[in-house]
């Protein structure tokens, strides 16, 4: 009997016969601002799944290995079973959201090296920021770890960048979660879609990302359409 | 003419007839909460210059060179002049405080190792806490400098743990600034009181520092005056 083993915001996990194997099911829902800002929209869950795996795919053939096994449906996948490490691992390319008014930074100033964040996987403590002597005195991750998280957001950072550029956005920020399959081995793992990232046209800075749900400044699923139409495109003049 | 350059919540710095000495005054001020909780405590400025600089001196003979030349009057010293660095560098041995409640942790866990923790000093911003990434990308300070601080601040923990367990203290956490002499040397600047660190009597727990006052548990000039007694007599026996 397969079971609900996690229920987030805007993806069930459920178990299969396999044990080492997970279903992922794309909800159609969105949600800001921690939970407060909440909505059903449809569509949403088929064009995430898609842009996720179609990314996940992309990754895993430039050698970064990740969870992902296969798309079962649209709005389905399977995933190898992993121990999620509880950090969040933000890289910003490009002041934004909440780093800009944190710190007083104009949206849309470049970095000359991306800054990299931690927050703590925690919904009790509202996700906190850390900073690895904080992560290290309360032994949440080990140094190895946070390195080896850290190095693979890196190339991903470089292989992005390049694929989204092919695809007139700029990648400007983005959030990963890693996981240890049973052998121990740290790979990436959740999602990666615009959901999780912020994705700016090159040609005139539009928001292609969630933020036009964030901040009501435009049609989510028009948009995330709009991105799986060009990352189809560039991924097909790619093979 | 002697000139007021800055006014903070417990100092005025005025400058002296030497261009590269500044008159640092202690004032009667207490403040908590980012300075939502502010009151006049009577004989808290001459407690504070007194300790300060006691522990400047002491810091000194053990190699630490920081901007203190001597105190001139019951609430007055001499300082070099320094470029402050705007960090606040924070080490905590022990759990306590924001930390505590920040992360859910009981207050008063020992740490295998201390975590060190820097915010950003600016009052419109709220003294971010910020991790070595954010500062390089805004370039509030370089890799050196921050090395360089971090470096002094664990020789501080060190000699002043020490020094405070022959006293009957926990050295639980403290903030120390730092600034750059005209020559581009980094040293140990502001001061060290219980204003700026946590003092726990190692026979009872009991609070010996400005957490009284926060959190209005006892009589902030009494603590002041038995931690300055200890120091005294420490001190004494040192030499």
């Amino acid at each position: 009997m397969e079971k609900l083993i996690y229920e987030g915001k805007a993806k069930q996990m459920w178990t299969t016969a396999d044990e080492d194997v997970l279903r992922v099911v794309y909800m159609d829902q969105a949600t800001a601002l921690n939970g407060k800002k909440k909505d059903q929209i449809y569509g949403k869950g088929v064009l995430n799944n898609q842009i996720s795996s179609l990314i996940f795919e992309y990754l895993a053939q430039k050698g970064i290995e990740n969870h992902f096994i296969k798309k079962v449906s649209p709005t389905e996948e399977l995933v190898k079973k992993v121990k999620i490490l509880p950090l969040e691992m933000v890289t910003r390319n490009v002041a934004a959201g909440h780093f800009a008014t944190r710190f007083g930074v104009e949206e849309g100033k470049k970095f000359q090296t991306p800054v990299e964040e931690t927050y703590f996987k925690s919904d009790k403590l509202d996700d906190p920021f850390m900073n690895d002597s904080q992560i290290l005195a309360l032994k949440i991750a080990t140094k190895e770890e946070i390195e080896k998280m850290w190095s693979i957001s890196r190339k991903v950072n470089q292989l992005l960048t390049d694929l989204f550029a092919k695809m007139d956005l700029k990648l400007i920020d983005f959030k990963l979660e890693f996981g240890k399959l049973k052998n121990g081995q740290i790979v990436l793992a959740d999602e990666f879609s615009p959901d999780n990232c912020r994705l700016w046209n090159i040609s005139d800075n539009a928001h292609m990302d969630k933020d036009v749900y964030r901040r009501d400044i435009g049609n989510l699923t028009t948009v995330y359409e709009e991105v799986l139409k060009r990352l189809k495109r560039v991924l097909m003049e790619e093979n």
